[in-house]
């Protein structure tokens, strides 16, 4: 601890647990550690002696970014052993070229804060979620983010060009020039891009942006089946292939659920749909069609197709941002309604009409009284597959018995499908378990050797993703 | 031997020299090793049955595609110790969905044969090279294969969504679900992609295609200078984006080699410029812009501000088609004006006017009387530098002298630049060497740490990549 303080100053080291506490508990209260010292560096030169320091004493490290995480991957455990290495000091942009859009900066910086360099330099970086005004590069990156956005521009994986993250035995790597092509051996920019600080610290990226919108709009319709609704998005995605931006699919219940919880909105639609889609269409070169052309076009091919039954076009931004604002809403809205318990999963795009309809009615035949509820991400193959618990029960008892067994019953279908147990929220503590049981003797062949030949010691976030 | 011959039949197996001869050199004639013998199992439970008698002996394996790689890669070595593996018998499509455009097949499908088969489905696969007659899927993905259609589909990495492969220890990885979303933890897919086969043996993937062409055309400039070259590629990246599929740069002495080498062909342009560009747009959604009256509006507005001296549409696929002969035919007509030493290199996009000018001035100041040649790939950063020998030398003593010193001055060059001394060919036996001398610490220790984890035994291709 004395080397450590001696490192980075008083300010930057602190065993006060006032200024600790904020950074012991994750975003979603799930869980609660301790640790020895919050450590905030300010230089990659500083996270590299830290870490040469504690792997020398083999002292475990839990990096932290904006600790917004959604499984837990970020908060240390209740040993005490640990020290907690905060990347929030690393917030600085280091350069931007407005003319191929690349943007480099350190791992602390926050996610609103690149949408704002970005746009100062006439770009827009693709890629936005819920806590983008706490969730960091670094976070980001060894999450593997997603969004709604990722339809067109991928995941944080497609977006970052560069990386700089310092090794458990504190060696720098500098990856941060963007090359678009390398073939010098193993790519390890991808297999720290999600590897939730399990093989070291992300210290900085070199980040891709895209031109800024010209304009968008959203086309929201309502339809009978998630078949119907899968089809759309293939005669869409041949339609209108790059200024297809977002395409989340909702049931009925959940636009119910969201007008019940704020009451001045309206459904965009009259009358009630077992299915509502958000089409997102987008205009990012002068020479891309109208956005709100393209929404007539398709409403009107839709609509002869037999694929929706109704459909309204935005007129202006407040209405895009109205409906963005329903989506967004879905997770609070249901959350008032009861106890809920939510996996986030992937299953290949073509086969998720088929899970959403046989997973919902096989978790309905077997949990009696719970109601399943999909909705998300469609175009990415990835739906919030939540399943509420029976009207009155004991909410605490519930989360400690069924709703552990739902869970199994859930990632057993979604392992028959071929699909992942976590598409964008990592495994971190939450799903460790899952992981060991539903995983493929080859694949934990592989993630074990990965993580014990690079992170010998176990020093690098002990505990999550992989134990 | 006895077992393997068991599990494979006669057919299978063979120790005949004759039958094993053509595949124990490399395509460049570089290299010539020797095999125990050949073994060509048609099934992915055979890869894994043979995988496990080598892994229990202790036995090296070279997989081996359609023996058209730059580096040796798939060349087994002298010692006679290993054996050969040859995929080209596992060449079965399994799946082709002609809504989603996914294609499953196994990895000893040739490049050609995909082709066509996306046709087939009204689809298109958009990665293409000299050797597609003979390259396979299998190999294309362990080199991660490049080409002329990078800069808009990127290279074999960004179209495998989904790969099977057989680990050192036989067991199968069934990553075959085409998830667009998938954080389990680190991502095998980005890590065998690129592997060269040194942690296991890709036996299937599933493969994305794009729409099929509507229709395309090719601009031909000829310009002054590298750096208004990439200021063309800024501006039509702005006007085009998604309809700018190739931005391919070269020297005027590779045009005059190119019309000595094939005296029907006409230069596109009339009189000599210092640089000519080929840039192709395509059209593949009904909604885009015709490719002929973008070229003509990107002809307009590039000579108006002065980015390019002269320049030609094309006016039918046939001069589509010509332009890109000229292209393709400039390392044939290269090879005939004498030796030469070549360099596969990249550097970031932005940088490479700059590297090109600096990388021709400085050897030419350096090494008396030979003569640089940069061409290729601007638009992804990617030229291929090759230095020609002075004239009247001795080919053999210069290969075996200066030669070498002239690629580790070019070598040395690219890594001041932060680039890549392997941008589309991989490292194999060429480059294993250079990989060693150049990379950080930091790198070696995780390329080491990894192949040592998931390989324990060097069983896997060894000597390639990382000796």
């Amino acid at each position: 601890m004395e080397k450590l303080s001696q490192i980075l100053g008083d300010k930057a080291f602190t065993q006060n647990i006032a200024d600790i506490e904020p950074w012991l508990t994750d975003w979603r209260g799930r869980y609660t550690g301790t640790t020895l010292a919050l450590l905030s560096p300010a230089t990659t030169q500083q996270v590299s002696e830290i870490v040469k320091i504690c792997a020398e004493h083999k002292l475990p490290i839990v990096p932290q970014g904006g600790n917004s995480g959604m499984v837990g991957g970020a908060t240390p455990d209740k040993s005490g052993r640990s020290v907690l290495l905060s990347l929030r000091r690393m917030n600085k942009f280091i350069s931007a070229d407005p003319q191929s859009g690349a943007i480099k900066c350190e791992a602390g910086v926050i996610l609103q804060h690149l949408h704002e360099h970005a746009e100062k330099i006439g770009r827009r970086f693709p890629l936005t979620l819920g806590g983008k005004g706490s969730a960091t590069i670094g976070g980001l990156i060894s999450t593997n983010a997603g969004g709604t956005q990722v339809l067109r521009h991928g995941t944080m994986r497609a977006l970052v060009d560069g990386i700089e993250f310092v090794l458990p035995d504190g060696s720098i790597f500098n990856g941060m020039a963007p090359l678009k092509k390398d073939n010098r051996g193993y790519d390890i920019r991808h297999l720290i891009l999600g590897a939730e600080g399990s093989l070291g610290i992300v210290t900085g990226a070199t980040l891709r942006t895209v031109p800024a919108l010209i304009d968008r709009c959203v086309l929201w319709c309502g339809t009978d089946s998630t078949q119907k609704a899968y089809d759309l998005l293939m005669m869409i995605d041949a339609m209108a292939g790059p200024q297809l931006e977002g395409f989340e699919i909702m049931p009925q219940s959940a636009i119910s659920a969201v007008m019940d919880h704020i009451p001045a909105m309206k459904s965009p639609l009259d009358g009630e749909y077992p299915w509502h889609i958000l089409i997102e269409f987008v205009r990012d070169q002068s020479d891309m069609t109208s956005p709100n052309d393209l929404g007539e076009k398709i409403f009107e091919k839709a609509f002869d197709a037999g694929l929706i039954s109704n459909a309204t076009l935005s007129q202006n931004e407040q209405h895009v941002l109205d409906f963005w604002t329903i989506r967004d809403s879905i997770s609070e809205a249901e959350r008032k309604k009861g106890p809920a318990v939510q996996h986030d999963i992937s299953v290949p795009v073509v086969d998720m009409p088929r899970f959403i309809d046989q997973a919902g009615a096989a978790v309905q035949q077997k949990f009696a009284g719970c109601l399943p509820l999909s909705f998300g991400h469609l175009g990415d193959g990835n739906v919030h597959f939540h399943v509420k618990a029976p009207p009155g029960v004991d909410a605490e008892s519930w989360y400690n018995g069924d709703a552990h067994a739902i869970s199994d019953f859930v990632y057993d279908m979604v392992e028959e499908f071929g699909g992942s147990i976590s598409a964008e929220h990592g495994i971190g503590q939450v799903k460790s378990d899952c992981l060991r049981r539903l995983s493929s003797p080859a694949r934990m062949t592989m993630l074990r050797a990965i993580k014990t030949a690079i992170d010998p010691d176990n020093i690098m976030n002990p505990g999550k993703l992989i134990s």
